[in-house]
């Protein structure tokens, strides 16, 4: 049961036909923990106004500019104002939006990735380090319980010593120029000021590399990366693939694709160990296959389970065997954890600053050694 | 995008350990459309006030009882007071708090069975008939929109005439003796008194018969069915299953058991005609399997395929290709439609009144074929 | 390793555009255990001219009728005359020509069924009662190794007393008039007087019957059965589906349909006991999925799981983890066990007399069921 | 339908205990059209006799090495002499023998690899130039009917230009210390001496290689490879993955590993292009998923959609939609193309010396490439 009063939020881009607000307003709003009660949506006034009024907004509480809203709400009581801002516009504004919150005393949510580069998003640690303030990422990948309970198998020793990981994420969005015809969300990822040096690497490479760490517990400490771009005109990569080993020894393989024409959404990781395998898909979150060694296989599934399953899985399942959970309710467990922080206890973890730093990393390793004829690239043990 | 102010929603039962009532919450909050106002939760009254306190209540509109409820909120001004009460409490007072709640002048959200008996039923339908107000039935796998697509394959004659459905629902849990080992859950759907003639048969029978009628578009006209009870002490059936013929001259079988045990929650229906074959399974609930006569099988999927996929079943879609949703979207989108229904424009439709007709008319026809030796047992054309 | 001198097979039937003529041929020697040593192909002499011809058999050992064939056999040494005769013809031959074979001092591998009423297999059953001669019935299903694991988790009592037995086989190549469009297959069992008095129920729901029983190790005893005819002119049922019981209690649900669109060859099985479930598929006929109550689903494979495999499930393989087997294998290890059975020692069972008699038993009871106002037919405890 | 005599094979290694000859001889013998004559199967005197003797060879055509079985069939009759020798040593005697048969003016079938180095199959490919005989290697999995449909997509432009390739082949069997255990499988495959210089690459790596240039119809260029080894003694590799490039411009991950705990013979292939997707994987062989850009995905099966299949796939099948065909059938689609290609007319295509070639290229490309700092290694453009 949750307590009693809601943890207010306020969303800076998300207006109408940014697809990536609504998903967020309704992953936070779904254990009612959450509520909206400011916002800034769009550069365009009428869309902005518009927006406010179907979530309901006060209309003062309707700002024209995040600078507008930072400065609004500090004004209010403090039992009436803000707690913390999610960040869903454009990358380039990821970092300076949340440098700002943070500096006027709220809270950040914010998309990935933390920022354009990794300069960027050290100088943001830097500011949260130096504040009170709490901050996480949508990972959100690393919100299914399932996830959870493969980090669990790994680290308690269920695979033995890890010997390799297979971690991919196939899509088949932009086989075609989507932004040629007029496609909003491949437009503006597609244009390097906007989203910054990496493509497909920056938009789902990274959810890739943070599960394989987040599930190994181990860090990547070299990798060779080749990257692609397969139609005219296009500026960033939209494809890319790295072999890479891990600071334990452990060996793998990450690819990432934007033009694997017929898939959808399909991240994946494998995990082999002296003792056994894991398998997780996401577009089947529900389910976690285990093969120990010499042993048939297992299928863990989320709802059924429960008593082979670790707390930290437990406790992001909401509903009984059979009953599907999904990529919102994923999202959700990122958000339940964060407004958990923001009024403790404490109960469920979230990916913060750390998982922006090592994101930033990795996407500059990867130019890096794409551009590099050498096998092996470093990548940095920060973050 | 939603419209601006929310539509207050009052819940009957659901205090805490009752699972159903924090399923419903969050699936009437997930679209930011409808607000819980009001509520009386459990007879037990510290449990009523926590669950009251948790869920943000004013304390004033925790009530005891679902009479002073009714009797309190029709007191308030019309702009606050609460337009509909979701009924989640066990089976036996559906019906009668339904039936007052009408009579209040609220719309009402009912957990299914909408009464115990056949006769029941018909007098809400009476009284629903006399008034101007709405009733929803938590036929919740009816909000998938995969089923909306099977539906519209069906009716638009992509299968042909059609010949054969199969519609099953296996579940497990209740192989063992669950009330005896403190399941609140299976404890009251055991006892005759608070869950009605049926346990099985209504409990998920009911979800399998709605199904296989609203996405075949025909109705049952007569069955032979089999009841089973398989746990000592057991007072109802935990199993059943039946032969049909619909009016149309369609011919398929039915079954659902809840002691199929490592089963979760394993809807399922297919349908064949002249032209090819369908199939859904509700723990996949994302795909959809056309298998055109002649030609290969083909997976509609239900973020990747909008161009292949009906209005209905568009407008039950939040994700994008790949991101999985499950039953609390499906919920959802139920509670959406009674939402647009009560504030209009109208746009998602809903069960109501008559798949309880249907629903309780089919029970009362498999409990008669049960008992009965002849082969064939009609199923009235009522509903 | 096999033993070294191979068992001499003549055929019956199976000449060129016969299909299953060549299947039966393919997996007689699969194993290196059989030698086609005679055979009568066809009425039409040039056909099956042509048929002995290409399989390389010597002239005077394709006969012109099966009357010559017995004939001349007898008349050849014993250490060169053929030992058993494999019989492909259309249905209403099987029995006559078993029984003149047996007479005649040879051993008999028919297809299914093996005769077209009750009365003639029992005839059957009492000429080979009365001779030292063996008899094996084309029940192929029964030779996949993880059919027989399926039985003996079963029997060994790892699902506890069992409850409920689902068997399935779906196809839906009579969706259309085959017949009509020159199919042969479809041709002759289509007429009453080759196929005898049931289509679809004969042909295919057998398979699912005797499969069900074989696996449960129980015995149906009574059943409520319906069934359909879905095309002009056709004469036997295309369809159909029974509720049924066995001897020691179990309750459960056969369907055998022709006319599922769409679907190719779908028999499975599913058993659900105190202590957990099994499901078996024919098309992925590797995998054996075990559900033990209250423990994440298994999936035991063929050939990575020896050691949790019986004696008997490992005896049928012969390729290592991950090698696909089919179908050929599983009728090979039929006719290996016939081999075996005949040279000795035996070690490899199949299905024989009693599946014949048990299958008949069971196509009668069947119609019985269908022409009856009564809910149950009792099925004879006979085979 | 086959022609009418037999083709006259005989064997080098396989006897007992050897699993693979067991395997060649099932396949050998399926269609009928082959059949084994000759054979020296084992340097142990007692096992070669008795091999000879359960495969009811003529004791005299049990010889005691090659070189006698060579000298031995010469001065047979033409007609009675063996035609074509199948070679199932450990890999150091694939060329010495082949190079010894095709002088001694048979046919050669031989396991892979062709030979233990370049230099050794190309002086292997000059001597079969030189001469007018046939050799086939057993690149089992291009036998498969659905190899050959992805195959005949890929270059009728079903996926328009290449984009992306993924290969995997991982088993899980090497993940303990087999050879230390006694498995003979993996004891002369671990020593170089016998095995060759890789492990992994060279027993399951070339498969990968050989299936993705198959059914691409692209060649590899160049690579970055690394490869691993994971139990202690280990002389060869166990594991590897490479990045690679076409000549045409498309890029992939090949990844092949014996570590893989749990995995049994995983082998896959994903192809995608600017119109489309393919995936085939080796252990449900009979299906073949086709994602056409914007239109749901489509599963060819095997049997049920000869109308949509190429030739060259419909040949490679012999059974009826849903009776699954597995790895035997795919080797023996080998063995009849391997068959007809010595009787004529020729009608199955198999793999030849240029398949040998490729793979040793392979081979050599994948060593040089790990153990060079360079990011890129070419691979030779020969075979």
């Amino acid at each position: 049961m949750v307590s009693a009063r809601k943890v207010r939020m306020g969303m800076v881009g998300g207006g109408e036909g940014a697809f990536i607000g609504h998903v967020h307003r309704q992953a936070a709003g779904l254990d009612g923990r959450i509520e909206l009660v400011c916002g800034t949506f769009s550069r365009d006034p009428d869309n902005n106004r518009r927006t406010g009024e179907a979530l309901g907004l006060a209309p003062p509480r309707c700002y024209g500019t995040w600078q507008d809203l930072l400065e609004g709400e500090r004004q209010l009581p403090p039992e009436a104002r803000v707690e913390f801002l999610t960040i869903v516009t454009p990358n380039h504004l990821h970092a300076p939006i949340a440098e700002a919150t943070l500096r006027a005393g709220f809270h950040v949510f914010s998309e990935k990735p933390a920022a354009l580069s990794l300069q960027e998003v050290q100088r943001l640690a830097q500011t949260l380090g130096g504040s009170d303030r709490l901050y996480g990422l949508a990972h959100t990948y690393l919100g299914y319980p399932m996830v959870w309970q493969a980090r669990e198998l790994v680290s308690s020793g269920a695979l033995g010593r890890l010997r390799k990981v297979f971690v991919e994420y196939p899509q088949g969005w932009l086989s075609e120029d989507q932004a040629a015809q007029g496609n909003k969300q491949a437009s503006w990822r597609g244009e390097p000021e906007q989203a910054g040096p990496s493509g497909c690497m920056a938009d789902i490479g990274t959810h890739a590399f943070s599960l394989a760490e987040f599930v190994s517990g181990q860090r990547i400490q070299r990798l060779c990366a080749t990257l692609g771009m397969h139609v005219a005109g296009r500026q960033l990569d939209d494809d890319g693939a790295m072999l890479f080993e891990t600071a334990q020894g452990a060996t793998g393989v990450l690819l990432a694709s934007q033009v694997c024409a017929g898939e959808e959404n399909a991240l994946s990781i494998r995990l082999y160990g002296e003792k056994g395998g894991l398998e997780w898909r996401q577009e089947e979150p529900n389910s976690l296959i285990h093969r120990p060694l010499g042993e048939p296989m297992r299928v863990l599934r989320a709802g059924a389970n429960h008593a082979w399953l670790c707390g930290e899985a437990r406790r992001r399942l909401r509903l009984p065997a059979g009953h599907p959970e999904g990529y919102l309710e994923a999202m959700a467990n990122l958000y339940s954890g964060f407004a958990d922080a923001i009024r403790g206890p404490a109960s469920l973890g979230f990916p913060g600053i750390e998982a922006g730093l090592r994101g930033m990393a990795f996407i500059e390793a990867v130019i890096a050694s794409h551009h590099s004829d050498s096998k092996w690239t470093p990548l940095a043990n920060i973050g």
